[in-house]
């Protein structure tokens, strides 16, 4: 395993998420990294009922003997609008600061950016949030844990300048959410964009597993489906009275 | 393709349902096989909102994108719950009547199977149904095409008797439901039992891209997500104040 | 279902193909449009080892109790660059001649394609094929069929005058193949363009069951990964020798 | 989450995994639980080319804009072959251990085990292995792990006096593997049955990313489809030669 021997130098060695930093960089991580890294990853864990935990749930309810598809089935829907927000926050910093000078402006970067993604009618991803109002309360920890461990630099600092800069252009509260938080963390520790997206599936796999189980004891999913099923039913009622 | 030339002996001269059949016994069904064969398909695509096709949609909210993706994990949850029934008739007809002597006693055979699912507690597969009361109005056109086809042998006499010998014993209206119609079908085409949870999927795999092709048009899913997630933090709420 | 009552009107009336073309267009086929969409859905089903047929086969080999799983892993893989190039065709034809006057002009449209291509260093999508030399034998008789019914119209004449322009520029043979046909009948049909992924899922589905059937009697999957794995750690060995 | 606020309580004091043991049981791992459960996990992310890396490789190959579907591909095989005798071996002790009295005779516990299976013509689940011999590395460096952590209990001298008492039965090396070894781990944790199969899911996918990416840089399993495809179509020539 990248030229360490599995049982002697790893197992024991290593926790389960330095272990995949190792597989996706090649790299050891430091401690400090290791941290930074376990509580990126916990953050993508999902902690409430997301459309990919629902649907893990039903699939399980269909299938209980095959908890493995249950899981295969949550993970099929994280694409481009439940995960492509942390990529597309990942690549914008990636874009301005991987190979950048050691004196680029990262307010002018920022600015750029922001300006970019206004001319081409896009939202700047990583900002603002439906639910956490006023803010994420994960960011501020987030950066917190990277200041502590030394990693709280350029793509965070360029990160947060983004969110300042688009609040002053467009007088609205676009503090930056968990996933800008996540994608300044992904180019801290030198992940490869590519490796993104695959961050967000790993750590839903141990969210949805513990959503499987807590169906197994405690079911929703049926009741959920009966409910939907006896509305779609009404209106179809309505529909063909009317 | 099982000895005929694709372009020339298939093309134009089959139907998807019939190279179907084909594909999955070795035989070019008759032309009474094919319209059974047709018929018992298109009843296992999915008509309603079912679980299954609730999780393909949520997953398609999530990955627009990737289409095949949300059929698939619509698939993931056929398993013992949702496809079971049909594969239980199926197989439950089988062990009385592959290869069994002309002169069975379907009557005996019937009461045989009734009493062994009463001695083990189970349900016999096949028969009732909660939202088709009093008859699932599949069933008798099903039978009716069979017999139109002169395909409503032992598989479909048996299916009734069983019934018939349940309703006796238990003394509540258990008619022959769509699954049980469907597994008596499998036994007159002379299925392979294994082929039964397939046809299952391959109908499904069909509703599931009408489905999913609804929901691009007229998106429900997130909606009803966002419902289970409101309600869920408001659970979430109660029980923290309790 | 659309209108229709399922058990009187569908059951018995409609083949598996054009019950999904009702879904997916909310018309009954014509028995033209029939026979052409039947024609143009079996020659999806993958007939060969395809990677999306390998990796349903190997799933089977570690779940043969979920053959569901296996079919959907199987359609995971259905993506831009398998499916795609009918996509693309489709689109392709789409955009010239989707509400296009009546005497617009063919080879000027079939010049604007290839050179637009040409321009973004694009292959245009439906010509050529790797293994059928020196025509893919599927087009001339999925056109034959076509014109027999009366829907060899604009679409497919402008897949035609692309492959031959190709040809013209190119200096190379590029005949119009499979997926181009196949694009080419999704206009003459009318098919909205969002479907054209979702007919290559169904389509394989009906495969992948077949496929998996033929595993669980002559099994091949595990015998194919144990070389890839013994080639595998060879390679290793060799690799740390070395 | 389980009555930890995430971003002040949660993130920078667990691991992924401490997390992971979190919403599996409800309890916050000791740090030797913890040391435990991370290595046990990392023995679960697949290390080689499995049939399940192998299908997400294909997978990816057809669609490298849905990796999530690719891991979701990969999972769907993790069924009754591939995991089922990590389950099989934690459920073989806890049938003997859960609940048992303090002065249970381990001895007759094993004997009993291996006489069960042996009536009824089973393999023991967690003994042997066809490619590490003589023993499987991993399994020895696990328990010690276990014993530097205290949690070198019954479950895993059960499982070992039950290699041991196989060996003296059939007069062949099985001494315990990986799976078994993992088994027994779960067992000392007092991780619910139902989540031993969820463990082997959850690793897999942290492989499956792994394995992707790789694939991404250098790609194998559109070679390893071509060889098959090229064999299988010279197979079929052959044949139709005969």
């Amino acid at each position: 395993m990248r030229g360490l021997d599995l049982p002697t130098e790893v197992l024991g060695h290593l926790d389960l998420a330095a272990f995949s930093f190792l597989q996706l960089t090649g790299r050891r991580p430091t401690p400090e990294q290791g941290r930074v890294y376990n509580a990126l990853l916990i953050t993508l864990v999902e902690h409430g009922i997301t459309p990919s935990a629902l649907a893990a749930r039903l699939t399980y309810a269909g299938a209980p003997e095959a908890l493995q598809a249950a899981v295969a089935a949550g993970l099929c829907g994280l694409g481009s609008v439940f995960v492509g927000t942390t990529e597309g926050a990942a690549a914008m910093l990636a874009e301005e600061l991987d190979g950048a000078p050691d004196d680029l402006d990262l307010a002018e970067a920022a600015a750029r950016i922001v300006a970019g993604h206004r001319d081409r009618g896009q939202l700047v991803p990583g900002l603002g949030h439906p639910f956490h109002k006023p803010i994420d309360p994960r960011t501020p920890r987030l950066f917190e844990i990277a200041r502590e461990c030394g990693l709280h630099g350029r793509y965070v600092e360029l990160m947060q300048r983004v969110g300042e800069e688009a609040e002053r252009v467009s007088g609205r509260a676009l503090p930056v959410n968990a996933t800008g938080a996540i994608g300044a963390l992904c180019g801290e520790l030198g992940l490869p964009l590519k490796a993104v997206r695959g961050l967000g599936v790993m750590a839903r796999a141990i969210g949805l597993v513990g959503h499987i189980l807590e169906e197994s004891e405690q079911p929703m999913a049926v009741r959920i489906w009966r409910r939907v099923d006896r509305e779609a039913s009404a209106h179809l009622v309505e529909s063909s009275d009317g």
